[in-house]
This record gives structure tokens, C-alpha cells and sequence, in this order.
């Protein structure tokens, strides 16, 4: 009864570093991608995270590991998404059930995780400046042996004003720096800009990439190009092409030598092409065509249900997504309704997102308007002057950017909308703790960095029904910007559909009365923090609460009216804890003359990584019991 | 007796509006030209400002103005530099000896002053983006007539991200944008990135555009080509040059139509090509090339010098600079120098500036160490980005950025370094109010946009010789970035170099003891501060004062002190009251248990404007004056 059962991955098993993969032959790497996907596609049905993206990286992944001398060689990935493969490469495959999981694997590349993670990247486009430090640095260093330095980006990702700026860089100062464009033809949504268009056009141009590719083959293998030689050659060939074609290449302009396009799921052929490029001088571009979900028919069919598709069955591609019914709809759905309802009623409304329509909900508009809203792909900054632009001539643009990627348009919303006192709205989405993507996608330092710009107005809803009447207050105001924030994920009332109504700007609600405490809080921590008021009511102390709704600018009446108390105060926000609702009251009180004790529960001042939002909320001490230890400590010392 | 003076600019004084000019016949706009330049150089010798650019623009501005239907017509100037002529030919002539002055005309366009003024202009690269903006705008608008909206940026900012996600999007949506870019070759100091060196190859193909502007002008004459038809035909001929020239043409692959190069400084010339283009359909480049200083011998032979020279002798081109002598240096040049003699005993060391070396005085280190400063052009996000990498492989790099400029890279200070705990030292110049350069310059929001940054370590010296003692203890951190920020301008001290001594990260210095107020400044106002607390002193108040140098972390001893004064507690910085040093000290309080009074003294809560730094920091209450005013009522009040 001794039977071994037979492994599912026997390879892949054998494979505990990339000095393991690299003793393989490379007539075995096929087998070894077939493995990973199947890895992948048992462990993401039953443990979500992205998915279509990393299956389609995966030859990419195995040719990089196989190829180059991993980690001293560097692979700088842009967006992680690409890198599960990588992860499972590099001593993390018995660890890979812990993905997005609190205290496990980071879902994204994270250099505290690993030596083979290079650097930070939860945001896209950032990866070829980093790895032009990493090629600089390893320049300067004569002595130390080369490294050859790698940046794998998508073809969305490198649509982003960053990416440009590093490529622009790359190409003016001497370095090996090798670009791998991994390029699916697809964005988290669909891909937007002229860059794009560009990138298809020089797909149609294979022809004469693959007659120039062979040529060179052809001289290397009867040695008539010298390694000196080759980089002349390619230069004259990438002429040729250029003359034969008439084809516009970007790279080209920029003056990086470009290769491609080769197909990225010939994994041995992708071997070849890196050995031969990987130890050329000078900047390259290598461009790859992928298929993303590639190994796995129903992702490749709906490559962007399957981004993060969630449980699904493994066998037949089935979604387990939850029940139906009457559920409390997203808070990105009621924006997305709302903006809707609006926009039918006021044509001045635009819509704007970077490359998030289905993430923000602002499909919805879409559908109905596809001439008024504006997908501007990965570019937040440009999002934001664009926006600008479009109020200056009088229109009423609303944009919708997840919390940490608007940090990317701050100066813009300083330079290009609050000094000329625009009436640009943002909707910051994904604000305060999102949960699995972890420390690079919380939202949690909007409130401090809105919050010193002038005439920022700045607001938070606690409820589905207040986001739509913020909105539509937004809408009604001639001037000045106004940010509402809202979290990732579900509300609580079904019946959110009210009919809206304007609200005072710089007015707050009084949830409760109360003498022993006042309790502010802003936005929809206001759930946990009505839990834990009626936790320490239980237990004797009597708390007021109250909802900012605004952050700035602030209730002076009813901000007297807790000054006149004169009892502790408690403010609660799921974000920094510096900069936001704790500091504005503190400043406010001292002001004014009063001083109360003042407790200020936010995030704490650390970076802080995945875990689910409720184990996220604990760890923060921004849970009900948490903040109800608070209010009862701070209560009972009131009461002597 | 009564013989009337001829005017040294007849025709200009004509001018009260664009629509004066439009009344000449084209043959007068040379002259039109010629008046603006010498009206310019008789303003500018007396009353300083920017130079140069202007000078390079005069024929361009000239020519859209009389051509374009402003106001309606919308033009967005890219960093308002040029634009000096525009404000002469917009009914501002009669100002401009007001130009950067308090009250006085803004030295960059500005929507508040003039509806010609469209759009905010002091930070690079934003033009295409709010231009792109305005013409979609115009283009939903299908019932009012067609707005034709040109966006004017130069060489320099065109290589900013921002500029690329602008032309990127600009490229995938109905619009009818004109780009023109004003090729001087020539961005503040030098021009950096691939991108130009792309943009001088277009300017050797001149030739090839030329044949193709004169044929498609015969084909228009003969009325061989109808407008409609005029479009396909560009098409036609920009693969002709492609196929010609075998240029790869940047703009073109990302198929926004491109003309030119054509001459900048021929008016009539581009009255032409201006008229001829103006009203097609679909984005367009025009590229034209200028002179930097055009008109003026001194400055076009010297164009550094010439972007902002300060005052001169008109007849002579003699720059009129103060005496020389032992005068206390700038900052700058103390940064400048001693970042030099820290990196002569540390190649770690690498100097990062983003098209600012001589702003900056990175060109100190960059003469003796050219290969280990890196101007990476107008790319702030990439600077940061760019240091991030370049520390993963143990390289110091010191990226040295105006401090309203580095609002471009607050995100990738967050993600690409501070998450990663990098140990990139940020050295923020132009910190605090700048004075002329006005609202778009002010480096105001930097202790706030940081101080929730966790991990962060932000100093401010009151002196040159804690900036170098800080510098030194930067350096020699193993981790964690560190910002030092620093004014415009010059300082007190003859005597700074002087050896240097690290410091305690997170220790502050008691200047002067005191018992009825204790007053906590960060920074240079320092300086204004001991004016104040010496008058405050000779009308019976005695203040401490304490010099925080860090704002994060804090001095915990020295707050505790502070603390257990119990007396009001002044904090003074020369940044937003909003979240910097005041909010720190009241959060500290208020979470230890204190319960001071505190005032918070700081720039207000408002957009600030152009004027003397002196008079700027009257306006804002930072003057010693207003301090001791405030210091006395709080030690009076405190003597009670």
C-alpha cells in the first residue's frame, strides 16, 4: 500500500531557487510552464488574486530566470500582477497559498519578501526608472562583474508619463538597461491611447523584424558579426525597416534599439533572443506579444473578468461569485449610478478615469455616454489637468481615482485646478485600508495631503444615500474643488436609491447625543464607531457622536458645541493618523480656546500591508472593540 | 516749443487689445515685433524678470494673435516665460513695470488677470493636457461656433511626463488640438533626453518638409486640393518624408499630424502657415524653431545667463549685479559645495537635479564629477523614482528639487522609497515663499505632503552650517529617506564652511531661554523669530525659543520641557499653517497630555501671489514685527 502518489508538478518541485531551474535543459522549460500554470490555476480558484495576468507572463518569467543570473542579475517588474510566477520560481511556491494573506506573501513584488523582488510595485509605469538606477549604479561599479538589469512592463503600464520619463533618460545616458515590453493588448479594462495604436501597428511590421532577426542569426552562427559588430548591424537593419515599412516606431524616435515583435510563449525561442540580446551595451527594447489568461481558455476569452476573477472552479472555469439578491451594492456602484442619474440632468458633467471604467463603476456612464466619459488610461496626473481644462471652459468634470493613485496628480490638483479655484470633483475611490493589495493600494494619506491645499473643500460620506447627495452638491458649486472619499466594497442599506438632496458645505451631522465623550468620525468608520458607542453604553459611559461629513471645511457650531462639552474627545478616521480628521480637530480646538483631552484613533504612522480589511481594521485598533476600549477608558476617567 | 515726442513704439501703442492688432496690414507686424523687443529690453533692464524666452516668442505671439480670434480663441502658453509679449499685446502694456510685483502683474499667465491668460503656467508640461481639455469642450459644444485652441510649449517641458500623457491621449480622441512647440534647444540650462536629440534630427530633415509645404501651398493655390482633401494629402506626404528621410519622427508615432520645422522668427511666414493649418481637423504639431533671446545679441550668445538675468544696461547688454565681496553666500551654494566635498570622500554619492543644475548648484559637484550628477530634465517623478533604484544597489543619492516642483513626485516618494525604507535624501530648495515667482513657486505644503509619509525624516536648518552638518548626517543613515529643505536666496553667514559635526536625527537646539512664552521655530525664520523675541524682551515679555530642526521625528525631551513650562507655546514656519510644525506641536501636546496654548504662525490658509519675499512675509504675519506682536499679547496674557 506503498504507492507514491505521482506529483502534479513534478518539475516545478524540483525547483527551489532559479539556480535550480538553470540546471534543467531547456527542452524541459515547456514542461515547467505547463506546471506553473496548473499551479496557478488550483491555487487562484481557491485562493483569489490576479490572475489572467500572470498566466500570461509565464514563459517570459521562466526564459528571464533561466536566462540571467538571478538575483544578482535584477528584474525590476512593473505592476506585480506578472510576477506570480515569479514567485513560485524563487522559493515561495510552499508559501503560495498564503498569497494576500495577512502576515504571507505580499500580492505584489516586495523587496522585504525577497532578494529576487527588486523594488516596490504596486503602481504601474515606475518600473524602467528604477532599473535605471540599478544599470547606472552597476555601471559606476567598474569593479564589480556586470549586471545585467531587466524591466518587464506591460503595455498599459508603459503608457504612463513616468515610463516615458524613464525611457527619455535611458536613452541619454550610457547604460545596458533591457526593457521587455510584455504587451497583451490589454489594460486592467481596454487599452487607451495613441501609444497603443502604435504598438499594434508595429505588430503588422513582424515581417521585417523576422527577416532582420534571421539575417543577424544567420551572420552570429557563421561568425561574420562579432559581438562588437552587432549592435551596428541592428542599427542598420532597424533603418531598413524603417524604409521598408514606413512604419513610425516610438522606441526608434527615442533612440532605444529596438527588437521585436517575437511571440512570448515560445519559451526556448524566448531563451535564444535574451541570450543573444541580454549582453549587448547600450539601452534596448525588447517587445513581446502575450496572451493574456494564455493556458487557460475561459481568461483568455474574458481576459478582463479574469484580471481578479475571484474563486472560480477550476475544471470548468466557473466564477463562484457570492449570492445574489439583495445585497448592499458596492460604493462604486452607487458613485457610478449616481454620476449617471446626474450627468442625464446636467450635460456640463464629464466623466474621467485612468484606466479604471469598471473599477470606479464609471462604465456605467460610459454605457449610456460614451462621448462624455473619458478613459485617459494610465496617466492620473494628465486625469487631473485634463480636468482642469474641461472646467475652465465650463464643464462640470467628475474624476474618479482610487486614493493612492491620485498621489500621482497631486501637484496637478494644486497647480492645475485649486489655485484657478476650478470646479473639478474628485471621487476618491479605494480610500483607507483596502485590504489584499496591501501597503502600496491603501488609501490612507488623502486627508493630509488634500487637506493644506486652499479652498480644497473635502468631504467623506458615512452612508450610500450622503455619497449621492454630495455629489450632487458638488455638482451645484460654481467654484472651488471638492474631493469625496469612499472605501473599496459594499455598503449597508439596500435601500440606497433616495432621491437626493443638497447638503450645507462645512456642515456635520450629530448621530447621537451623549455626556460622558464626543466622538467624531468621518466617513464610513462611522459603522464600527456606532458599535462601539453602544458597547461602552452597555458598559456605562455615555458617548456622543458625531459624523464631520467634512473635513475642511470644518462645523464650527457643532464643533463648539463639543468644545463646550468639555469632556474628552475621540476623533476616528481609516487614515493616517497625521494630517487628517484628529489633526484638523486638535488645531481647531486649540484655536479656539478649548482643551479637551483629544484622542486621535487613525492608522497608525507605519506602512501596512495585506490582510483582510476587518483583520486590517484590528491590527490599526480601528475595530468596534477597539475604539469602544477608547471611548470606555477615556469615559471612565471623565466620570471621576 | 510744442514739438511733439516721437514715440519710441508707435505702432505698439496702438495696440489695446488683440483686436488693435488684427487691424494692421501683415507687412506692419515685423515692426509690431521689433517694438515689443525693444519695449521688453527698456522694461526688463529696469525691472527684472525673465528674458530670454521672451525674447524667442515675440514673432509666435505676434502671429497667433492675429491670426487666432482671442480671447475666444484659447491659447495655453507652457510655463509662462514667453509669454511677456502676450501680456504687452493684451491690453497690459501699461502695467508692466508692475510685472512681478506685489499687487503688480503675475510673471506667468494667469486666468485671474486676464481672460486671456487661460490657464495656470508655472510648473512645465501642463499645456497639452488643459489645452486637450478646452478643445474637447469645444468640440461637444456643437452649437457654438468652433473654438480653435493651441497649446505653446517649448523643448524642455515637451520631455515631461505629464506633456506625453497629454499628446498620448490627445492622439486617441476626436480633437481638434494645434500643438505648437517652440524649439529653442535650450531649456533652462541645457536641454536633456532623447526626446531632443529627436527633435534636432526632425530640424535636419527640414528639407523634406520643406518640398512638402510647397507642394501642398502650389496644390492650394491652383485650388488642386480642397480642405476636405488637405488632410489626406498631409497624411500622404508625412509617409513620403518618413520614406525619404528615414527619420523616425516621434510625434508621428503617435499619429498626431506634424508640420514643420519652419522658422520662428519669419512673422509673415507664419501668418501663413498659421492660417493654412488653423482650422483643420485633428490634432497637429507645428514645429517651429527659435532663438533663445532673439533680438538681442548679449542674450543669444549667452542664453543661460539671459533666462532671468536680473537688471542691465540696455545700450550695453552689462549686467548690473550687486557688489561682490564677503557677502554670506546663497544656500544654494552651500548645498552646492558641500555636497561636493562630501562626495570627494564617498563615491556613494550621486547628485540627482531635474533640469535645474545651476538653480540648484549641483553644477558645482557636476564640474569636478560629471559622471556621478545626473540631470534628468523636467522629469520630478522620475528623479525620485530614479534615486529610489539607484539606493537599492547602495548608491546616496541627494536629489535636489524646488519644493513646488517635487509636489511632481510625491507619489514616487511614497512608493518607490519610502515604502522600501531607501536612504534617498531629498534636498528641497526653494522652501517657504520665493517672493516674484509668485503662487505656482511658493514651496509651501512640503512639511505637510511629508510628514504623513511614515518612515520620513524631514529637517529644516536655521542656518548654513546646520545644512551642512545635516547634509553629513544624512549621509550617513543606512536607511530611511531624509528631506532637508531650505529657502531661496542668501543667508547670514560669512564664515560657513566650517568643519561639520552630525547631528542627533530628531534633536532640537533651545536658542535662548525664556519664561512667559516658549516659541518653537523651524528654519530659516529662525532669523525673524530672534528679531522678535529681542523686541518682545524690550517690552517686559521673556520668551524661549527653540529651534525644532526636525519636524519628523520630534524632540521628545525638548517638548516635554515645553510642555512642562506651561505657558503659551508660539510655533513659526514659513510654510502652511496646515499640517506642518504647528500641527505637530499641537497633536505632541495634546497626546502627552499638555495643555498649552498654542498658536500656530505660518503662511494662511490662502493662495499666495507674487511680491518681495519681504513683503510676502508682512503679508503673511511672518515678519519679526507681527511675531513680536504675537509673542507679547501671549506673555502679557500669560503674566496675568
Amino acid at each position: 500500500m506503498e504507492e507514491k502518489t505521482k506529483s502534479k508538478y513534478p518539475l516545478l518541485e524540483t525547483i527551489d531557487s532559479p539556480a535550480d531551474l538553470r540546471k534543467l535543459p531547456v527542452e524541459e522549460l515547456p514542461k515547467v510552464c505547463a506546471e506553473i500554470r496548473s499551479f496557478l490555476i488550483d491555487s487562484l480558484s481557491d485562493n483569489p488574486g490576479h490572475f489572467a495576468s500572470g498566466m500570461g507572463a509565464v514563459e517570459l518569467t521562466v526564459a528571464l530566470h533561466y536566462v540571467l543570473n538571478t538575483p544578482y542579475d535584477r528584474i525590476v517588474w512593473d505592476v506585480g500582477h506578472q510576477a506570480y510566477g515569479h514567485k513560485l520560481l524563487t522559493g515561495r511556491r510552499n508559501r503560495f497559498h498564503e498569497n494576500r494573506k495577512l502576515n504571507g506573501l505580499s500580492g505584489f513584488p516586495n523587496p522585504a519578501e525577497s532578494p529576487y523582488d527588486t523594488f516596490t510595485a504596486g503602481h504601474a509605469s515606475n518600473s524602467i526608472s528604477a532599473a535605471l538606477g540599478m544599470a547606472i549604479s552597476s555601471a559606476m561599479d567598474k569593479e564589480s562583474p556586470r549586471r545585467n538589469v531587466v524591466a518587464v512592463i506591460g503595455d498599459a503600464s508603459i503608457s504612463g508619463g513616468l515610463a516615458f520619463e524613464g525611457m527619455n533618460n535611458a536613452a541619454n545616458v550610457p547604460n545596458d538597461l533591457l526593457i521587455i515590453l510584455n504587451d497583451n493588448d490589454m489594460s486592467i479594462d481596454r487599452n487607451v491611447g495613441s501609444l497603443n495604436s502604435n504598438l499594434a501597428h508595429l505588430t503588422t511590421s513582424k515581417r521585417y523584424n523576422d527577416i532582420r532577426y534571421k539575417l543577424y542569426s544567420f551572420l552570429k552562427r557563421h561568425h561574420l558579426v562579432t559581438d562588437k559588430g552587432k549592435g551596428l548591424i541592428m542599427r542598420f537593419n532597424n533603418s531598413l525597416k524603417a524604409l521598408l515599412s514606413r512604419e513610425q516606431n516610438i522606441f526608434e524616435g527615442l533612440n532605444i534599439r529596438y527588437f521585436g515583435p517575437f511571440d512570448g510563449h515560445d519559451v526556448k525561442s524566448l531563451v535564444t533572443v535574451l541570450n543573444d540580446i541580454k549582453d549587448m551595451n547600450g539601452p534596448r527594447i525588447l517587445h513581446l506579444c502575450t496572451v493574456k489568461g494564455k493556458g487557460y481558455e475561459p481568461a483568455e476569452k474574458d481576459p478582463a473578468t479574469w484580471h481578479a476573477p475571484g474563486k472560480f472552479n477550476p475544471e470548468t472555469g466557473e466564477l463562484r461569485t457570492g449570492v445574489s439578491g439583495s445585497k448592499p451594492p458596492k460604493y462604486q456602484t452607487v458613485f457610478g449610478e449616481t454620476l449617471l442619474e446626474l450627468a442625464r440632468n446636467d450635460n456640463r458633467i464629464i466623466g474621467i478615469t485612468a484606466a479604471m471604467p469598471s473599477g470606479t463603476s464609471l462604465n456605467i456612464m460610459q454605457a449610456e455616454m460614451p462621448g462624455r466619459v473619458f478613459d485617459v488610461g494610465i496617466s492620473e496626473g494628465h486625469a487631473v489637468t485634463f480636468a482642469g481644462g474641461l472646467a475652465h471652459e465650463g464643464k462640470r468634470p467628475f474624476v474618479a481615482i482610487y486614493s493612492s493613485f491620485l498621489q500621482r496628480g497631486y501637484d496637478h490638483i494644486i497647480h492645475d485646478v485649486a489655485i484657478q479655484e476650478l470646479p473639478v470633483t474628485f471621487c476618491i475611490d479605494r480610500a483607507g485600508l483596502v485590504g489584499e493589495d496591501g501597503v502600496t493600494h491603501h488609501g490612507l494619506f488623502d486627508l493630509a495631503y488634500l487637506r493644506s491645499i486652499p479652498g480644497m473643500i473635502i468631504a467623506a460620506p458615512s452612508s450610500e444615500v450622503m455619497l449621492r447627495n454630495l455629489m450632487l452638491t458638488a455638482n451645484q458649486r460654481e467654484k472651488y474643488p471638492m474631493a469625496i472619499r469612499y472605501p473599496r466594497g459594499s455598503g449597508k442599506n439596500v435601500e440606497w436609491r433616495q432621491p437626493m438632496t443638497p447638503v450645507q458645505i462645512g456642515k456635520g451631522e450629530k448621530i447621537k447625543d451623549g455626556t460622558d465623550v464626543a466622538v467624531i468620525s468621518i466617513g464610513t468608520i462611522a459603522k464600527e464607531v456606532k458599535e462601539a458607542v453602544r458597547s461602552a453604553e452597555e458598559e456605562g459611559v455615555s458617548a456622543a457622536h458625531y459624523d464631520a461629513v467634512f473635513l475642511k471645511p470644518l462645523d464650527n457650531d457643532m464643533l463648539h458645541e463639543i468644545g463646550r462639552m468639555n469632556k474628552p474627545v475621540i476623533t476616528v478616521e481609516d487614515a493616517s493618523v497625521i494630517g487628517g480628521l484628529g489633526s484638523a480637530v486638535t488645531e481647531w480646538m486649540a484655536d479656539h480656546g478649548y482643551s479637551p483631552r483629544i484622542i486621535r484613533m487613525g492608522v497608525p504612522d507605519s506602512f501596512v500591508h495585506q490582510g483582510t480589511v476587518a483583520q486590517l481594521k484590528e491590527l490599526c485598533h480601528l475595530d468596534p472593540r477597539s475604539i469602544a476600549d477608547r471611548i470606555i477608558e477615556a469615559g471612565k476617567e471623565a466620570q471621576k
